[in-house]
């Protein structure tokens, strides 16, 4: 990575615990925001780690996120759970109900939180690692503010709007699918746009809603395409997998869905409407073996791993990897060396360290 | 359609239950099954309807389905059931599935079925549409025969494993998701190699896995892609979801997986080994109730519906689709009109009706 300064990731997880902290979010929420925070820094997701810690920062202190939010069940039944997040953070939200899914799970089979009036969570594979952790099969989905076009649109309508799914093994690692439904991340454009380069075509179109490989034109009032990207290769279907992580997140639950999910960060513009309360969150929870046996299972998916790594490799590759792969790689690494973090991140840590006095 | 003969849909029912019932597939049952391929004609998703018949029938007259399957439930908890489905056709033990999942929604808030020992089960949009009925978010996914490469693979290893989902509306018609997790239907590429036609790129490798725009390399060794095709275009996504249906479906019910799928039609090529029992299925139910007031989701359906269709259109488009609308326009007009076989299908029917006597 150019220009990174490496970081012990215990430094960086107290500092955001201290940050948390400081806006009276309690002690263990702010350790469980640091974690899910501090997962995204070690999975090399560095879109979704610390370089967002500004955005939650300046939220707080606007007073736009309740860091002591008082969490809710507004309805159940055995195997589901609607929950008020009262508007709290993501981080702090997300695990709860996660948890409440997984409990569910334990006692009925299966357990499905759909959460409403919420804010951004985190990366979803936090959350189906945790229910890995109990042999269950997680699941995690939530909207996020408008940033892909439906196909055939012009203009930003969905949120790239990801579903996590995780499937334990015995001697192998898990699989770990945990994937936006857009085709490219915003994050890429950003890269090309700073490096002065072309993105591919179908990552994105531009505000007349023609396709575009200028990164320039995407940010200024283009959009992300969904999955897919267009008619032909099935843009139809990364299209009708946002709507479906935004119904069951947002319509479910009663929070805000497509256009009008309110914004994570300051420069974002706020919606014209509002259809309901804060963002929206949905996790599943499945008990093994309240299908089959865990062992059993634990071992045809090593076999399912073991079988798809023999797949005979397309020209220049070494062959397929198995979903979660370059997650854990970047976690034996980042463990080892620290994690890296570009110098406008770096910067954005130290103005929140001169704005509070909490040393980084 | 070029060559195609339009038949009133009554008669295709008719034909198609007296072919089930000629095996001795019990009366309701062979009523069931054609229902679900009547669906699928009826839909315009032409490659699952009757053109599957000839397929049923040489798997019933060769003795490798059941006609009167003994379905039983291998284990299960409040909110999940796992199925064997005796080897029965999975026109048939589909739909039982799919009413367990449903009965346990009602009971539970929600029903997750995993089924093995099945056999191809039509349309993935049936069993959402049955959900829809009973004022429940359905969910249906099945494995099928390997066609699709894994991303960076050379060879096929997954089949085209679809997922399916629906959200009513109140005074719109519903959002129906049901979509293949592959690029492109293998139906578009046997299209072009009959008329003679290129393929898009990101479509298919072939049997060096190269990316191939020539439908006989695809057919003659190669395989599809992915949905997302390539890994700059999320290709890795479309692998995930194929891999997520293929874990619920079979390693969560014992059915064989991947590979080892067994093969739908004679030409196909038989797998090496056996890691389970048939094939599999997944279905899952969501009792609306369970979460938010029925009639305020549903308004919500609506408006979401709304707002996406006043996107803004792209340029030589109409603007987007709401997942269903071609599959609900179809409807309408072979309701009215019949149902357009093309000549190669109603050769297939007459030989069925030689060989059975069975009047087309």
């Amino acid at each position: 990575m150019p220009d990174a300064e490496l970081f012990p990731p215990e430094q960086l997880f107290d500092f955001t615990v201290r940050v948390f902290r400081h806006f009276g979010v309690p002690a263990e929420d702010a350790r469980t925001a640091a974690t899910v925070l501090q997962a995204a820094d070690l999975r090399g997701i560095d879109s979704h780690g610390v370089a967002r810690l500004h955005s939650y920062f300046d939220m707080l202190q606007l007073g736009r996120i309740d860091p002591k939010p008082h969490v809710t069940i507004v309805r159940e039944s055995p195997s589901t759970t609607t929950i008020d997040g009262g508007n709290g953070l993501g981080l702090v939200v997300g695990p709860k109900a996660n948890a409440i899914a997984m409990e569910k799970a334990l006692a009925a089979g299966s357990g499905w939180v759909s959460v409403r009036n919420t804010n951004h969570y985190g990366i979803a594979g936090y959350y189906v690692l945790q229910a890995l952790e109990r042999d269950l099969i997680g699941w995690a989905m939530t909207n996020t503010t408008k940033l892909v076009t439906p196909l055939w649109g012009a203009e930003r309508m969905l949120g790239t709007n990801p579903i996590a799914i995780a499937f334990p093994g015995l001697e192998e690692p898990p699989i770990v699918i945990d994937m936006a439904t857009c085709a490219a991340a915003y994050g890429k454009i950003e890269i090309a746009r700073r490096a002065g380069k072309p993105i591919p075509a179908g990552w994105a179109i531009d505000r007349s809603g023609s396709s575009t490989t200028d990164p320039n034109a995407m940010v200024d009032g283009g959009a992300l395409l969904p999955l897919g990207s267009d008619r032909e290769h099935g843009g139809h279907k990364g299209y009708g997998l946002a709507v479906m992580v935004d119904v069951l997140s947002a319509v479910l639950s009663g929070a805000n869905w497509g256009p009008f999910v309110p914004p994570f960060a300051l420069r974002q513009e706020i919606p014209t409407r509002s259809v309901g309360k804060g963002i929206g969150h949905f996790f599943g929870a499945l008990r093994i073996d309240a299908f089959i046996d865990k062992d059993e299972f634990k071992r045809q998916i090593d076999e399912l791993i073991r079988t798809l790594r023999k797949t005979r490799p397309a020209p220049g590759t070494n062959g397929p990897l198995i979903p979660g792969d370059p997650e854990r790689e970047a976690e034996a690494i980042r463990r080892r060396e620290g994690i890296p973090l570009v110098t406008a991140v770096v910067e954005e840590l130290r103005d929140i360290s001169r704005q509070t006095g909490i040393p980084l």
